[in-house]
């Protein structure tokens, strides 16, 4: 059969997300209403399975819209994901070659690649060699990542339903804290390396009678032991449970990370982090020496799906969507947007923007929306944040448990 | 007004569970709905509240159906807890004397006391103290624990959830590592201080593309270092990623905690566990050296309200219901129980049991639902734990977070 439309290639890249699934099936959809490709193919375990020929049919798995329906609450990434940061087309150009001689091989028109900032990179750098080499591939970003760190988007897509996991689980932890009534500090350590918007989340846990988390440490600022210890000092002498949010990546007044040991990095060279907590818990055992938990919400605050904000996924199915629409326009190298254009009634637009300005920079939280004490977030935050964790999905359930894509594939 | 009926206090001890608001609630409607009572008092943080007079009056709080509702999917407890063990009549007969004027004072002519193994203890103590001492008052016992570990009844209210929370954790933990093509264990730890129950319903999370978690180990059983080591070996020959269930309370050789560190106990003179995750973490990184990742599940095993079971929160239901049914036809020093009447179709009925059997005694996995190797369940477990798991409740949601009770009073 003679192609007519040419095909399409998809892929995930960096962490996982509740959402990113959700974006998959949104490209998936709209190629599929607007007939955009012949076959819609995904590349399994980012560029590194690429390089490797790892590429399925996705237009064969996903024909179905029961299954597309499965696919949009399925956490983590369907198509996997690699921690390979492609390198210049001067340092190894045959990498290049190999990548767009499989691009014609599979007749690839359009390449979506779903990730991060590391993963916008990678966008720029195949649609510039593309521009270069004369290859009419188009190639188009869309955002995803639990850390909200991308700049120009108004959000991202995964961050939203991680924000309401984290505020989920501080109300809850905060009911499992109160049973006793014995002096007790409860650290709560949430992802995110420099930027703190989803520890900012914890904020979204206070309500009409509960104001905790009672503290809560950014990686935005410099946290310094004798601020902190006077902090919960203070908080002690009005209430016997403190709840404390704390970012993995908190730094101390030198500017390291609190969590920092030894020297090991991921690689892309971010230095691995654990334990911020832990620090926390060590101070307060020993200057003030209280009852002291730590919990460390670790990958289930990326991979929840059952608590999900139908707002994420509404959007990541949209903004999936949007991106099959500017390739059709003829765009390329660019990552599709969200503009928010007012808070209440919330509501956002899709835009796109240059990914030039997006690849490898992280957008931190204002200066402005952290208060003047450096240990909370202000009421901006807080209408910036809730319309994105509101709503909830049906998650389709089997034998007790949520009933998510098949991922015997990346097995 | 002049009481008629006499007045009942209900009170909830331990740790806290999903389901053990529902069993309060369960005790609610039927006491309200038979008009058993005039007054339904709770003590707020168990024994050791009661000794301060904290008693707060719940057919006030509860008039309102809708108020009741949101109570039966409340996390953790909203009474309070405390960690105080009732000493012997002989070593502190003013304590006794001070619980039973309070009772006088109030007319209390039913306690029912929501709790585990110790709670049972007060049950026991406070019972036969009433008989001994000619006191009218009915004490009935209610079962509640994530670690199902009661002996007699089949199952405890709160444990169909946890191990739901458990198991969907589980798959989404196997959604979150198989992203990665790289050797990875994954080690999950879970609560349990002696019974392997919750640990075991990590099994459930296996489906038909879905077989991990690929070792078990629970407490029943001594895991050897040379074996466990052997074991992952065995295992990444067949696949890359790695995901093992732990149990908080896993034993060495020598049987003593892995985790035990330090001689630090807990007020019941339990000894306080932590890392057990951390030590098997230990193992393989200076045994085989690959990437290593443990993850705790911490308390939100136990307080994860939104992912509750619905066969569990309808049973909890129940049980208090049939608490109060159980003190009507005069039965006193008792608690409820389920007696499992089939598998499949799944039926349970509910019975009274002797507390004296039940108070400080421990359940265990029967061996024979242990394999072989040690390192699993068998299908007799997987038989006995599914139906329990079974069913979601819709949970009411309020600005994109679940709408609890308000635990004000508990601050």
């Amino acid at each position: 059969m003679k192609n007519t439309n040419g095909n399409c290639l998809i892929g995930q890249s960096g962490g996982p997300t509740v959402a990113i699934n959700a974006t998959l099936c949104g490209v998936l959809n709209r190629a599929m209403e607007t007939n955009a490709y012949d076959t819609i193919y995904g590349m399994v375990n980012g560029i590194e399975g690429l390089l490797q020929d790892k590429i399925i049919n996705l237009s064969e798995i996903f024909g179905s819209q029961a299954e597309r329906e499965k696919l949009q609450t399925t956490p983590a990434m369907y198509l996997g994901s690699c921690r390979f940061k492609l390198p210049s087309p001067e340092e190894c150009p045959d990498t290049y070659a190999k990548i767009f001689d499989i691009f014609k091989e599979h007749n690839i028109t359009s390449f979506f690649y779903i990730g991060g900032n590391d993963s916008m990179d990678t966008v720029l750098k195949l649609s510039n060699y593309a521009k270069e080499h004369g290859h009419s591939v188009q190639v188009m970003g869309i955002p995803k990542t639990i850390d909200n760190d991308l700049p120009i988007t108004d959000h991202t897509p995964g961050y939203g339903s991680a924000a309401k996991y984290v505020a989920t689980s501080l109300l809850e932890i905060a009911h499992d804290t109160y049973i006793y009534n014995m002096p007790s500090v409860t650290i709560v350590e949430i992802m995110g390396r420099n930027a703190g918007w989803l520890t900012a989340a914890a904020a979204l846990a206070r309500n009409e009678y509960n104001s905790s988390p009672d503290l809560i440490y950014l990686p935005e600022v410099k946290l310094c032991r004798e601020t902190f210890i006077k902090d919960v000092k203070e908080l002690q002498k009005k209430r016997e449970n403190i709840i404390i949010a704390v970012s993995e990546g908190v730094k101390g007044v030198d500017g390291d990370y609190l969590s920092a040991s030894g020297d090991a990095v991921d690689s892309f060279g971010h230095k691995a982090l654990s334990g911020a907590a832990t620090v926390l818990e060590d101070w307060i055992k020993a200057d003030i020496g209280c009852k002291t938990r730590s919990v460390i919400l670790n990958v289930l605050q990326r991979s929840a799906a059952y608590i999900c904000s139908a707002t994420d996924i509404k959007e990541s199915l949209m903004i999936g969507s949007a991106a099959v629409d500017a390739v059709k326009d003829g765009i390329t190298g660019k990552m599709v947007c969200y503009k928010r254009i007012s808070n209440d009634p919330y509501k956002v637009e899709i835009i796109t923007a240059d990914v030039d300005g997006i690849a490898n920079a992280e957008k931190m939280i204002p200066k402005e929306w952290i208060t003047d004490d450096q240990s909370d977030v202000t009421q901006n935050f807080i209408d910036y944040a809730r319309p994105l964790i509101e709503g909830e999905m049906k998650i389709p359930f089997k034998n007790g448990l949520p009933q998510y894509c098949d991922i015997k594939h990346l097995q």
